[in-house]
């Protein structure tokens, strides 16, 4: 019986923590080695994190990475391993894997389909590859190949496949948004079958910034069976022995089952961005401005369950404006949760001395978005004073929702290091809540807070509804306008109201230098703010 | 006598702005008729401004420039002209030049050359083209490219010219910075002379959000002389008579002198970036905080010079911290620059507000940057006041050195719409101001602000020195560091000092998530920071 024992190495480098990842990776590949596996594989720049972005540039970042490889090289005495690192001929960088068997590189695969939409910018660093070899390990015809080269029929592996490769290894840092682990898992199925070879797809895993790496590596036989499958969201080492003389495999004992519902999906992922984010920036604990709504509340849980409850704390900025219940609710929240610790501090006698200030300038006018916005700046400058102080995170709490028609404060309730739920839109935001709660079996989030109608407190009364149509009628006309692109026309016929549509589109369009000054956020949906959509701040386009 | 009358029209189209574009292009293929032109030539992107960036991924703003380009052919009745649109084939994109003659297309020109770096993203929308063809106007053979495919010695001009084409158009949207102008007419007067051909470099102009195109454009005889040439920073239509038949040309009636010395041309970038970025994003009025500084007279002036005195005003914020001399320089400035008016705002009561409801949680600890940063924000939220109640757009006054090392308060002095010398080292803005004092012939900026030292007034006696060294030691290593890429050691080598160098570049890596949320800013250096350098937060890379 001809078989190999693959062990795929789900981990979470740091971008550009270059000493860190060489250690993680010698650590698996001993692992690995312990386990009797003949192959260890990586995933894509796992020497530099990906992405290493302008990194790539310092001729000294991509020297460093080389010599780590090296080190690798040297410890893969009597294993084989297949790492993604970056590759230089004649100053020309290329997003490379180095396969490697017994403390020698026998070959040099590079990238040949680079990503260039989206949150990526491969072509701005890389070179594409022109080459797709098949490499004989342990007997096997091995085939490798990295990330966005899988997904093309008439790709890499497909020639590979060809020149006899009986599996394929495709290495990845593949980033998460909501349901993609199933699209991945259903067109590494099809490749397989279609060109009757084992596909091992592996994934990182971890949080960068805007992006979360989901994991949930898995191995494909030559009929397309799921034969083996990683956690998602964490780190695993997922090891199968492949059986390659027959049509099927024998070893399923390493398959974890897929996250779901959705919201636990979403959920888990926010953990991991926050999670990472905190801890790779050298942070410890976090701090949060709780309201008493949704929100906040949200943000808070998530950051609970990403650092602890003993790290975060929660700041409660009370103004004449603020009800009992958000009071009530905040205190709740804080106590189902069990944080380190609510603060009160509130905001209207530092709101009159801002007021006497201005008020001979501002003598005779109405009173209007301005003091509105001060309110919410107030908050943000108690935050960051806390921040400044004991070194804490902020943590900001805007959605999606609001985050694109603009409905926040710049240098307010937008001020922060992290931006949570800042991809996550305000109907999504309910479903998380009820979800967590559901699965703690209690109402950490209270119950309140879930039907209570959502309120910015900034003036008497105020009600969300007051400058926006109901979250459910808005959230399906900022899918369409932003992350699909649709034309005006596209959402009316799908039902929308002209006036509102106009009006919605139109605050999407002037929010734009808002978000350029927003912190990052994660990544969840196809197309996030940040690096996923970049627009004009001067642009005169209306689509209405 | 075989010639042929061009006009390049160096235009300032607005981004998004198709309708406006249109009036323009036609307007201008009017006066060039007019001048009995039987060429008129448009820059890259003309009909959508550049650079479009996501909104290319609208499908109806294409057909919108598509629609806008039909309006433009029926047009160019009796006239032959080159339009820069967006071209789509397939659903793929094009970075294209229209060849229109009497209302009839006779070709589209694809960019081959795509750029990808930099501030660059254009692999993210187009597919490069393939072809470089030769039209025939008025008997003459005309090949037309696009920016980027100009630079390449063995590019479409080259193509063109063995394929007989005798004048060269190449359509720009060719961002400024420092001393590049210089650099094009080289290059291209290479290109002319290399190929025996005519070169006419046409370059658009204006500011869109981070970019300034500085216009310049220009016309290299087949030696590769200069015989004609734009205004720099404003529009201009040149219009030339090319002859043919012999060596040398005879029409140099337009050679505008190239300006200089380089401080004016910074300066002037940073008019007219500042100017078409108040104006684009309908703003009539800026505001700006007056600390009696030299980084605040700066903006100041060259935001009188870009929307004029009546439409700026100063808001003056003093502490206990603030010198009598601040406060001299100030209101000096003030009156020399004899803006709309000058708003004195005291922060002291705002800021006991602060403390008094912060006492208690930091009881017991030091002051430190906590309440320094609170300083600096509560003059972020005055201004933002003004900005919220009277629609004045606030520009920041944060320069390179202090962008590059963190020196600034988030939501504090880097609160505002619009950074206008981001990308100006201190050592810059010294020697702007002094040009700026002798080409007014007065110190318009008070003398004392330049030989003061600088100081944050944060606390008592502080001094930028404190925590910096000084800025002719700290612009060098900011320079190695952030414009060249330069390792410790190459730095170090230049001799710099170890500890000092190792200081900076540290600064330099942690505040990247101070600049993710900066307002943009007018790029004048080769890198600036923004779009120009991607750097993650989240980055465990030390080169020391």
């Amino acid at each position: 019986m001809k078989t190999i024992k693959i062990a795929l190495a789900q981990i979470n480098p740091t971008v550009g923590g270059i000493e860190g990842n060489v250690l993680k990776i010698c650590d698996y590949i001993q692992r690995a080695r312990e386990k009797k596996s003949s192959l260890v594989i990586f995933p894509e720049l796992s020497i530099t994190g990906y992405p290493p972005e302008d990194l790539l540039l310092k001729r000294h970042f991509i020297g460093d990475n080389l010599e780590a490889l090296s080190r690798v090289i040297e410890n893969t005495k009597d294993i084989a391993a297949v790492v993604g690192f970056v590759d230089r001929k004649d100053s020309i960088l290329y997003n490379a894997a180095a396969i490697i068997q017994n403390c020698k590189m026998i070959g040099v695969y590079r990238k040949v389909f680079l990503p260039n939409y989206g949150v990526f910018d491969e072509y701005r660093y890389f070179r594409a590859g022109t080459e797709t070899p098949v490499y004989r390990i342990e007997d096997i015809n091995i085939g490798v190949n990295i990330c966005e080269d899988i997904w093309y029929p008439e790709g890499p592996a497909k020639y590979q496949a060809l020149a006899g490769a009986e599996v394929i290894l495709n290495i990845n840092a593949s980033p998460y948004h909501m349901g993609k682990a199933h699209l991945r898992e259903k067109m590494i199925s099809e490749r397989a079958s279609d060109n009757k070879i084992v596909i091992a797809y592996l994934n990182t895993v971890g949080g960068q910034d805007e992006l979360v790496f989901d994991g949930g590596s898995f191995i494909a036989d030559t009929t397309g069976e799921i034969i083996a499958r990683g956690k998602q969201f964490e780190e695993d080492m997922i090891i199968s022995e492949i059986v390659l003389d027959g049509l099927s495999q024998t070893d399923k004992k390493h398959i974890s089952p897929r996250v779901s519902p959705l919201e636990e999906e979403v959920y888990k992922a926010l953990v991991l961005g926050t999670r990472d984010y905190v801890i790779k920036n050298d942070f410890k604990q976090a701090v949060i401005g709780l309201s008493g709504g949704l929100d906040s509340s949200l943000v808070a849980a998530i950051a609970v369950d990403a650092i602890g409850k003993e790290n975060v704390s929660g700041i409660f900025m009370p103004s004449p404006y603020t009800s009992k219940e958000s009071r009530e609710d905040a205190y709740q929240l804080s106590k189902n949760l069990g944080i380190n610790k609510i603060i009160e501090a509130p905001i209207s006698n530092i709101f009159e001395a801002y007021l006497k200030n201005l008020r001979a300038e501002f003598k005779g006018l109405p009173d209007d978005k301005t003091e509105e916005n001060l309110q919410a700046r107030i908050r943000g400058n108690i935050l960051m004073a806390f921040s400044n102080k004991f070194g804490w995170l902020v943590l900001t709490t805007g959605n999606k929702s609001e985050m694109s028609v603009g409905y926040a404060t710049l240098y307010g309730d937008m001020a922060g290091g992290f931006a949570v739920i800042k991809d996550v839109p305000k109907t999504l935001a309910y479903e998380l809540c009820k979800w967590k709660n559901s699965e703690e079996g209690r109402a950490v989030i209270p119950v309140r807070v879930l039907w209570k109608e959502p309120s910015a407190e900034l003036r008497p009364d105020q009600k969300d509804t007051d400058s926006l149509p109901p979250y459910p009628v808005l959230d399906p006309i900022l899918k369409a306008y932003v992350e699909d692109d649709k034309s005006f026309e596209d959402i009316l016929s799908s039902g929308c109201e002209v006036e509102c549509t106009k009006k919605i589109i139109e605050m999407i369009d002037r929010s734009e230098y808002k978000r350029r000054q927003s912190p990052p956020g994660i990544k969840i949906t196809p197309r996030a703010f940040g690096k996923d959509r970049r627009f004009p701040i001067t642009n005169k386009y209306r689509s209405y």
